[in-house]
């Protein structure tokens, strides 16, 4: 399996993994920042480069945490978005967003203030949750 | 044919009409700034919500977007977003990023700088090329 970047490990915990994805969750709990990071080769960086098989597998795995976000979270927008202006490895992102969080409506990539760290019990719970949906954990 | 959302009219130029989407060009030249717009019903408002079809299409058109930014513009990187704080309807932007741009290694959303216009002449090259690729142009 493919390593995930140093820096995305410094910024989020690893709740566990999907059949293609590895489930990463931002640190800052201020908003539910979720991140998708594909097990595949590291040359590939941009979305029209996996091939057909990976990209229905990732756009499967991206709608359910997408899913699960928006009805956990109760987020009146999401936030998908493959960046990686910074780390080059392929991630993708998903944001539930409210305008009662701190960067509404702008983006968070950037621009998310510091904020308190998830609870203990809440990383468990959200790891248990969407193991019922699929996802095999391995919390760091 | 859903219509396009005004403020998405008001940042950007409209090139033409891929099979499910609008294709915009964001007026600012300082970066390639395309953003796709899928003609499906107004309560569509997340990736997640189109069917599988939609969906297919979607990426399909965002691949080849994608693909012309990185090629036309020698973008060294993509970044692919469906935001939507701000207008609720269906968008996807594709902005082709390079170490040059003014918001480099930031992201594009609610930062990018006053920046020229896109030339008349360079405007309708673009059309001309999307066309070759299937797009059929109705430039505004």
């Amino acid at each position: 399996m493919s390593p995930v970047h140093p820096r995305l490990l410094e910024d989020c915990h690893v709740l566990g993994q999907l059949e293609l994805c590895r489930v990463l969750l931002h640190r800052n709990s201020s908003v539910p920042w979720f991140i998708l990071v594909p097990d595949v080769a590291a040359e590939l960086i941009e979305l029209h480069e996996l091939d057909a098989g990976a990209r229905q597998r990732l756009d499967a795995e991206l709608d359910l945490v997408a899913r699960f976000t928006k009805e956990r979270f109760d987020a009146a927008k999401l936030n998908v978005a493959a960046i990686g202006n910074i780390v080059p490895q392929l991630h993708v992102h998903v944001v539930g967003r409210r305008p009662d969080d701190p960067c509404w409506p702008g983006v968070v990539w950037g621009r998310l203030p510091a904020g308190p760290a998830w609870p203990e019990a809440t990383l468990a719970a959200l790891a248990d949750e969407l193991a019922v949906l699929g996802m095999r954990t391995w919390r760091s």
